[in-house]
């Protein structure tokens, strides 16, 4: 094997769970990787922990009210510390060779752009980039030459299917999903399903947000959405087929009727692991795949009666424009809505569904140009969204 | 798509399956090919039909006694014929850019040869070069510079699940196995098996030997081989799993643990089209995978006792030497037992396996240095075989 220069690193979302698994990586390469700063939310003692682990330069703490606990924790260990969101970004835009991007939600959003701005590589593991921003991040990406590597599990998949090779030569990519925990429940069944019910999924431990989009496949919809802007391919080249396992996580068809497909055991590490090595690979102790063992892997199509919200993701790719930046908001507005009680189930596609139709022509038709454009229509759409939710009185649950 | 240039083609084999499967893609194709050559076996008929449907230089029939019928049904045609052996041999010697050596048994190892040291890219869709040959062979191989396609199913969704990179990158490469005719029979029930119940292979139309070979599993222990020289991967990094489907081909676990694979309908043309086109790729009508209407797959481990073919030949090839010949040679004189009635079914890897400890030592220590030591080995391997078989009294079926 080659040896390669080691690599100088820099952590957004250190302390989630992307973060762990990428700290793991990167404290098994040892001597591999420098890191430069580790990028928190609040918790500023796990926080403090990794940056002294990893012998960071710089640890910083996104909540400014914990900055004194991170400096507190951080005395003596030679790690700088810093606070608050600006602080995050100025370590985001710290010239390094690779950054895990994870911070969740809109908060992710700048230090992101400032990472990518700043150029090298960028493993993003955080969908709000692509599916609130899509066309304008990727434009910033391009501007910069910077090197964007999915880490979530699909699109992940769909890079090492497609090897490197010109999207000229695809016919379709395909998207799985497991169904989530409705799969096989009756329409009626699934309108009355209560959070509870919604939060457990099949085969993944997530948060809740994700977890709710699992259930209506708007989720997968969100992952065509960011396909699309990663790969720049259309909406009507790109498929989803549930697939109950979470075995094969992506598959590319090229013109030829050839099939390559991505699979991996459920660990974070190995889609980390790609980003993190690429374009070499480095090891990992992450479970094998062992199809022997697991013995069936089942498919069918989806369901769009059932899992509306998969159906209008695909509207908003189809239409263009800002409706990716609304359905995102609205869907957001609407599962929060359901988790507190608000709204039934079925109503979460409702709420995104009249978000798109009340939508006006232009906003449809203009995409967002800048990030702080789609940041903008994001902000519109949550407030509209908000605004058209039943008054606050509980539901029948 | 970038325009290639026009492709010099030769076919040897064409009028077999994998040759008439070349010719509907070369045909297909139209002005991005220039066929040099057609080589056949015996069918002068078909041999000159498709010689002058591609509009070739050449059309050589293997079989001296049928160049009488191929040069009167070429009359006029403006297609030069000739017969024969040698004939075969300098027809693949001609300069193109891409051959297709699709002439199974011994009699293709001459003509491919002569093929591989006259350079380019090679389309292999024989074993015996590989099986028999397999250092040799590769030798010749490096030393031409030629590039060398497996266009079987399982070693082409390798290729195409490797994706280019570096085999210091991988752990494991898997071939699946449809498992046979025999997969869920007990081992009683397969020691009596009578050869048209072992002619019945599940997924594919093939001829007597390959069938009854996947009926013994001996097939994945000659792929085995087979992708230990294709790829230069040891035998303890090469698996086999059970896959009835046969849609799954072939996979590779890198060292980060990410897997990818290559799967396929069940169309020859698929991996035939993806070395014409290498390394790009062409369009072509086959059928294209629909996991959500095939609906499940299945794996199961290879059960080695049931099914001793697989173990010998991976004894064979971790012996190293002139193992692989010997299997292969021994093999082939068994299974022909078998079809003949002169042994039962699992007698075959019995066969085998005393060719195997039969063999003195520095046979099985030194492997054929050229693929001309390999046939004399190959030859002397059958005789030995041959004389150990019961003699011809028919047995219980």
């Amino acid at each position: 094997m080659v040896r390669r220069e080691r690599r100088s690193v820099t952590l957004l979302g250190a302390s989630g769970s992307v973060g762990r698994a990428t700290v793991d990586l990167i404290e098994r390469g040892g001597a591999d990787y420098k890191v430069e700063a580790v990028v928190g939310g609040r918790d500023a003692a796990a926080l403090a922990e990794i940056a002294v682990r990893l012998g960071a330069s710089l640890a910083v703490v996104a909540d400014e009210r914990q900055g004194g606990a991170l400096a507190r924790a951080l005395e003596g260990s030679g790690v700088a510390s810093a606070a608050g969101p600006s602080a995050a970004i100025d370590a985001a835009s710290r010239p390094v060779d690779w950054t895990m991007a994870a911070i969740s939600g809109a908060a992710g959003l700048a230090p992101t752009i400032a990472a990518v701005r700043r150029g090298g590589t960028i493993a993003l593991a955080t969908k709000e980039c692509l599916v609130c921003a899509g066309a304008a991040f990727m434009r910033e990406v391009e501007r910069a030459g910077a090197t964007l590597l999915p880490v979530d599990s699909e699109h992940n998949a769909l890079l090492q299917a497609l090897g490197g090779q010109s999207l000229d030569t695809v016919e379709t990519m395909t998207l799985t999903a497991s169904g989530g925990p409705f799969r096989t429940w009756p329409a009626e069944a699934i309108a009355a399903a209560r959070p509870q019910e919604a939060l457990k999924h099949p085969t993944w431990s997530m948060g809740a947000k994700i977890t709710i989009d699992s259930a209506t496949l708007m989720n997968k919809g969100l992952e065509l959405i960011e396909a699309h802007y990663l790969f720049g391919i259309g909406s009507d080249r790109l498929e989803v087929v549930v697939h109950p396992q979470s075995i094969i996580h992506g598959l590319v068809t090229f013109r030829d009727g050839a099939v390559t497909a991505g699979l991996a055991a459920q660990d974070m590490r190995v889609p980390i692991a790609h980003a993190l090595g690429y374009p070499e690979r480095i090891s990992t102790p992450a479970a094998r795949l062992d199809l022997g063992r697991i013995g069936t892997l089942t498919f069918e199509a989806p369901d769009l009666t059932r899992f509306p919200a998969l159906r209008l993701a695909r509207e908003a790719l189809e239409a263009g424009g800002g409706a990716a930046t609304i359905l995102n908001a609205a869907n957001e507005v609407a599962v929060a809505a359901f988790l507190d009680g608000r709204i039934g189930f079925s109503a979460i596609a409702g709420v995104v569904e009249d978000a798109l139709s009340d939508a006006d022509a232009a906003t449809l038709r203009n995409a967002p140009q800048t990030v702080e454009e789609a940041l903008e229509l994001d902000a519109l759409s949550r407030r509209l969204a908000d605004s058209s939710l039943p008054e606050a009185a509980l539901q029948a649950h």
